[in-house]
């Protein structure tokens, strides 16, 4: 057997992850073969499944790095001084993708996804409760440092800051004539309206 | 061939259609069989199909139905007093949509169809684009009778309504914990903060 180096492992990972990722953004998670996954990718089929055993596991790859990804923002921004720049800061990251096609489409095979595979759905859900109490986490330490109102309820803030953004993400997906960017001001007022401290 | 009363066909297709609802709700629109629906319905397979010729065209008659449904309760509300209070009553009554979970079932079912299937997307968007345009004129005509305030753009703030209800909508899909009914005051806050007028 081969010796395995971690890191060029990982790294071949994520490439495929990427060339998977460009291939559902073409054509949508079911009409893609793993023919064509492996083609973007450069490599074989053979190859192809010491990386993932099948279609599925790509998906289930592409839920896991988005949880990494946002565990990995939420610990960044918990460390800067300005807590609510942050949280501002993320809502801007978030418009940003969301004006993406690319994001969108990818984003709406992984909901159609989760319709029809629990497992999927599960871990979408995990991803989603881990979000929210990162968030809540950041509104928590942003009031106790006077960067928020302090009558804030850091779990319903949360849960207005992600009713905001799902609905930007929604209007994205399913309104044509939605100009994303355009709304990036208004969610930016709405959140600032009612964290904002008076100064 | 047999007379077929009108009032009778539209009725039974209604009630099939109903049915059909019922077994997307339990099992999930691909897992729910042709015969599943008869029996729901209490009919045969070959009259079912006097009714829809296929699954999809019962997917395709959901989506016309919600159209029909918009269109009746736009038409309804602009002739209120009121106009005001009806955009907080239709508030209310999405929220109160997304409280049941057969509702959500139903919606992510066709939001997971849309995106394998371009014809229910396309009426997906098409019914989008006119309960937007119906929200917006609902608006204008408000701001035209100073029930809502002046400066407001009518398909800015139907943007906003809208972005508000998926928001709402997705919250309800993905996060097991969210409580839809508590954030209908939440939303009618947002909504009476930028569009009601200053007494």
């Amino acid at each position: 057997m081969r010796k395995i180096d971690p890191e060029k492992y990982a790294a071949r990972r994520r490439e495929i992850l990427g060339a998977a990722l460009a291939c559902f953004a073409r054509k949508g998670f079911h009409r893609t073969t793993t023919a064509e996954i492996c083609a973007e990718a450069g490599i074989s089929a053979g190859n192809l499944f010491h990386y993932f055993e099948s279609k599925d596991a790509i998906i289930i790859a592409i839920v896991e790095e988005d949880r990494r990804e946002v565990a990995a923002t939420f610990e960044e921004a918990l460390r800067a001084a300005d807590l609510f720049g942050e949280l501002l800061k993320l809502v801007d990251r978030s418009i940003a993708e969301f004006a993406d096609p690319d994001y969108i489409r990818i984003g709406m095979e992984i909901v159609a996804e989760s319709v029809r595979n629990p497992r999927v759905s599960e871990l979408v859900a995990r991803n989603e409760l881990e979000k929210k109490r990162a968030l809540a986490k950041l509104l928590a330490s942003a009031r106790d440092r006077g960067q928020v109102v302090p009558s804030v309820d850091p779990a319903e803030g949360a849960d207005w800051i992600l009713l905001l953004l799902d609905g930007a993400f929604g209007r994205a997906a399913i309104d044509p004539e939605f100009e994303v960017a355009g709304s990036a001001e208004m969610l930016r007022r709405a959140i600032a309206g009612c964290l904002r401290p008076q100064t």
